[in-house]
């Protein structure tokens, strides 16, 4: 088995764990077990727990912009109107809220904003850049949109742009707590119902 | 000093514990020595963490109950339109915002729906009453205030009901990510805007 393959297995490994109980009660022993692999290769990729936990959140940061792009593309592809290409960018994210939570129950970015232990390995920094990617993605095409759109010129745009962050993380829990795996796309449909209203007020 | 103020300075200092790091990472000593409490009176009030925990999720859930109350009362004195009435409601916890950060940097939910740990000790159980606690209460004067808003109908009441939770939730990450106090209250006037916006068009 090839070097990389360990690795991707143990961060596959550790992704599902931290998923399951957060990156504290991760334990590396567990993570070995999981994976299947060797404490040598484990700390031959990662000198530390530390270094998996940035390890993982760059992963995870990394396939949470392609996403991104992904459904802005999509959206960019369906009409010209900036506006329009939101809410279809956004109701691509409630359609997709099923097969989203088959591969991931929760969201990696969450036990690293609640748990401060990994603070000093520089994850907080990788968390914050992603979100505001997201929002300068998305406040990109709000103020594309409200150009023409009094009425959304009204609203605190960088903070709305904000709210697809806020309603995926939130709808993580209520969909964990609750263990109602649909309600994750009715949150989301929401932001998109709202977002929907705002850009047809003109 | 009191029993009952040895438990409650435990209680508190767990809390905060909990808030900075999670429950997994939080140990008793460290309880222990926030609180100047001694091991002795530590298990005289909770045989083990795990009763810690449940004991902390009960009392967070009440103090939680109380501010939906609170709230609600308060907007009922303002209006006597159930649509109205949400606005203000959810114009209260806008507003409230920023005190509410002062007293706590984020939600004791969070940490328990994330780590699995204490599921056993019936954790779970309680958040998930507390969030159906809450959409009850909200739902309730969303479909009065459908009574006569065949807009309003078009839209499914008790996933809206639970935005509010949602948003607390995304947007206690959100601040805590950015490390942005401001962005709890701009996120949930977005969720006071939508509702306004429902409940205007009739």
């Amino acid at each position: 088995m090839s070097e990389r393959s360990a690795r991707e297995r143990i961060l596959d490994a550790a992704h599902q764990l931290v998923l399951q109980r957060g990156f504290a009660a991760t334990t590396v022993d567990a993570v070995l077990a999981e994976a299947s692999a060797s404490k040598g290769a484990f700390f031959h990729h990662f000198p530390s727990k530390a270094h998996l936990g940035r390890a993982l959140v760059e992963r995870y940061a990394e396939g949470d912009a392609q996403a991104l792009e992904t459904a802005m593309s999509a959206a960019e592809a369906e009409t010209d109107d900036p506006g329009e290409q939101l809410v279809c960018f956004l109701r691509s994210f409630e359609e997709g809220a099923e097969a989203v939570l088959k591969i991931q129950p929760s969201c990696l970015f969450i036990s690293f904003i609640y748990e401060t232990e990994l603070a000093d390995a520089g994850t907080d920094d990788i968390v914050a850049r992603s979100i505001l990617h997201w929002r300068e993605r998305i406040l990109d095409k709000l103020e594309q949109a409200a150009a023409d759109r009094p009425a959304l010129r009204a609203v605190d745009l960088p903070s709305l742009a904000d709210q697809l962050f806020t309603v995926f993380e939130g709808a993580f829990l209520l969909t964990r707590a609750l263990g109602d795996k649909d309600a994750m796309g009715r949150q989301l449909s929401h932001l998109r119902h709202y977002v929907e209203l705002l850009v047809s007020r003109g």
